[in-house]
């Protein structure tokens, strides 16, 4: 099995142009003032694009899918929590008593955690998150590579099948969501290669890690970055060396997506260096996704620069999860209702700005 | 009839802060590392303590009440529609076709329309949405008082007595919308009395008018200013001189909800006017509020500042009705639902971060 990258930059396409322009020119019959409802009119008319759809539909099954696993750097001391919290939260999640599941109850979504190399084995839950799994936890990429070549096509392949199996169940929006302690030294390093910044530059506090704990995760995400620079062009190799299973089955995610049209909120930081990979990949896929929020990792500002994405929200979330994505999902489907559910000026009996009449049409 | 203002000095106190620092106590418990949801945290704590209950109750009934009024002003060709909108705009609230009405739906909330001051009749609409009606029409602040001092009470009670009639119905978080064509012109004129700005600087483009029309606007805005100044310490005379009977009745209806100690999402410029004017009556019902967003029109920053209000979010828009309130509500809805529906780390089964043991509680 070789995973092959060609097809992604051959199958990804754009939303649709058409519809978007369809949607501007409806805003213009809608009743309220030209532009009154500001950026929101901006966001209804991706989510027509991606849709391929004015009115566009109402989003009906939002779906996050959480990707979960260990990675051997948590030993070098970059968390402040301990690494059997990663498991501790699968079951949370699969409980209902995460975050996540708090905020996807609000935002009418629903909540798959899959399991792709926590380091312990998880008897008790149900196959569709046990099925993908790779590996007990990846490697500690400050040292070693975090995956072999074929564990990191394994968990690729693994994510593009999670996204199909989510839009073969009627997904209609996708948020990627992590859980792992020690994850954001993985990000900080891929966001670091793929920007070429220094790894103090990309390097945050995580989960809340203090001042000595912050050196050392700035020295391990330094060894990675050292590590993965020779293999910075080959994508599925770059994961393996340095991101681990749960970022290569994410980016995998990301890329099948958008295969299948369909619109991303992306989370923080983790899954905003897996769409950094991926849009090396494919760079058409980045025009599927929003970015939910605004993260206060540092390395989260470079993610959103490269990708050109204005957050929709910026509430100093930095949790993980999809739990920024959520948050945003409220105004998402905000957007999409001033489309499909205000009226015309023409149906509401509403007369139009006295000027109009006067004025060609812009 | 006169209006006792002294009695919301003495009747409104803050939120309940044994309930916020309950909350606050709460959120180092939840699975999840401390802070990690940022400024959702403190709007929790803010929700909890509008309720004086840790964790708080899920938001049943938000409700947004619309106070509606035509404004004299028009006539000075302050506007980029014209004035018979206003009686069109409540139509189209009472059929569901308008912005306020899509984005109701999203968040879970439910709109009334009450018509204080249209210069037309309204036949055919349900009483909840006449029978407070002042007049037809508030006159031309530019030139004239927009009211009686016996109509602005009358005005003001309508407001208060709207707000028992919600909070007798079970509303539990209220939204204060606005329409009438000009009514950014004595919120403008309101604004920048209060704050002693000159009025240039607290003239925005309200629906879209071009140059010429902001000259005529800024200008009945500073004519309104000088009409205005030497009633500036008499509230009421304050809404009878520059105001309207939508601005004085929304400005009860704020003081109302803070002695009924409902939490309010104020929207934008409009309901930004009232509540400064409820604020110079009573300051601490401002601890009752939430800013839902940050309007484009510039006087709405000085309303930001004086009452220190951080808005939940920044899109940009400048419609009024309550749409801004409304986007936010499900962010207020996610910062209970943190509070309530997340699992402890003792309830998860979740190790907290590893330094707690050794470290004496903060």
């Amino acid at each position: 099995m070789t995973v092959d990258l060609q097809r992604f930059r051959d199958e990804i396409t754009g939303p649709d142009e058409d519809a978007r322009k369809a949607a501007v020119a409806r805003h213009l019959t809608l009743t309220k003032p030209a532009g009154a409802l500001g950026r929101l009119e901006t966001l209804s008319t991706w989510v027509a694009a991606t849709q391929g759809a004015c009115p566009p539909r109402s989003i009906e099954r939002a779906r996050v899918v959480i990707f979960a696993g260990d990675h051997g750097v948590a030993s070098a001391g970059v968390s402040a929590y301990p690494p059997e919290v990663t498991a501790q939260m699968v079951h949370n999640f699969v409980s209902g008593g995460a975050a996540v599941n708090a905020l996807a109850r609000v935002a009418g979504a629903s909540v798959r955690v899959v399991d792709l190399a926590v380091a312990s084995d998880l008897p008790g839950l149900p196959d569709e998150v046990t099925r993908h799994k790779v590996c007990r936890g990846s490697g500690n990429i400050a040292i070693e590579d975090a995956l072999s070549r074929q564990q990191a096509e394994r968990a690729f392949t693994a994510g593009t099948l999670i996204a199909d199996e989510e839009i073969d169940a009627g997904a209609d929006l996708l948020i990627p969501g992590d859980m792992g302690i020690g994850n954001t030294t993985p990000a900080a390093a891929l966001i670091g290669l793929l920007s070429s910044r220094d790894a103090a530059a990309v390097t945050g506090r995580g989960t809340g890690v203090d001042d000595e704990g912050w050196i050392r995760k700035t020295a391990a995400v330094r060894d990675a970055m050292r590590r993965g620079r020779s293999v910075k062009a080959d994508q599925i190799a770059l994961l393996a060396t340095v991101g681990g299973a749960d970022f290569a089955a994410m980016t995998g995610f990301l890329l099948q997506a958008s295969v299948r049209k369909r619109p991303v909120i992306l989370d923080g930081l983790v899954s905003g260096a897996c769409a950094m990979v991926a849009h090396r990949i494919a760079y058409r896929a980045a025009k599927w996704w929003q970015s939910g929020h605004r993260s206060v990792e540092p390395a989260h500002e470079v993610v959103l620069a490269r990708l050109q994405l204005e957050p929709l929200l910026d509430y100093q979330l930095h949790l993980g999860e999809g739990t920024g994505a959520l948050l945003a999902l409220p105004i998402v489907r905000a957007a999409q209702a001033t489309l499909s559910e205000m009226s015309t000026f023409d149906e509401a009996g509403v007369t139009d700005r006295t000027h109009d009449e006067d004025e060609p049409e812009p």
